[in-house]
């Protein structure tokens, strides 16, 4: 069901995270994937958990931000960049100001909690952002999540 | 060491903030503790561990979010007080924010990551915000931890 892309590609890292929203959504927990790459390999992955954990802290990007620094023993990823489904909140853009994230990938917009509509820099300033990666796809499967939700 | 308070008054829950923090202090970590009270109990208490276990996500109010969070088994923490013994960074306010924590005190501003420096609400709009309360002794506590730290 996942269109194929080269390997190493934004595209084909995105897909891997968009794996895990699907993991979410079949858990009915609101679809959004992360994973984390370092030198090209995939160190971290994690979807939303808040509902089955009921816990808020539950995010895809925090239990990938906490992988990652397990898989390195250290806790800063300044060589490491995050590629989620959806835009990061205050809360996860917050984590990763202090693991002074290499690079931020994200694919669709979050227009209601996006960290981008606070104005105030939450990031580190050495994070690297880029937007818009298969936002198409993640978007489809939030708005197949609500939808069924609401039926 | 820590001075005695009558029970249930703010300085009384908020030097089992202090305690815990001492904790941090004597495991080498920034000495912020931080308890959760419901109903005029402690229902969860946690320090920061970010060195300990190498994540940035380890402060001590995400702990204890998660911790209350388990007691209930719910993920909203509306009927909920965190004390915590200083301010809570954008991260901390953004995972506050999603519990839509009842009640924050904390002790100490914090001047350079504190989350009321950030120029759009992070909080949620119900959450009652005070501080100050053993100020002092929280910062004596941070300042005494740098100072070893300098040695």
């Amino acid at each position: 069901m996942f269109k194929t892309y080269p390997l190493f590609s934004p595209e084909y890292y995105m897909t891997e995270a968009l794996k895990e929203a699907q993991k979410a959504y079949d858990r009915d927990e609101v679809p959004v994937g992360a994973v984390v790459v370092c030198n090209q390999t995939i160190i971290a992955r994690a979807h939303n958990l808040t509902e089955t954990l009921h816990d808020v802290t539950a995010h895809a990007e925090m239990q990938a931000f906490t992988a990652a620094s397990d898989y390195f023993g250290g806790k800063y990823l300044d060589e490491c960049t995050l590629f989620v489904t959806l835009e990061p909140c205050a809360m996860c853009a917050g984590a990763a100001f202090w693991a002074q994230l290499g690079g931020l990938i994200y694919a669709a917009a979050d227009d209601k909690r996006g960290y981008s509509l606070i104005n105030s820099p939450l990031l580190h300033p050495k994070t690297e952002v880029a937007s818009g990666i298969l936002a198409e796809e993640s978007r489809k499967l939030l708005q197949d999540f609500f939808k069924r939700k609401r039926v």
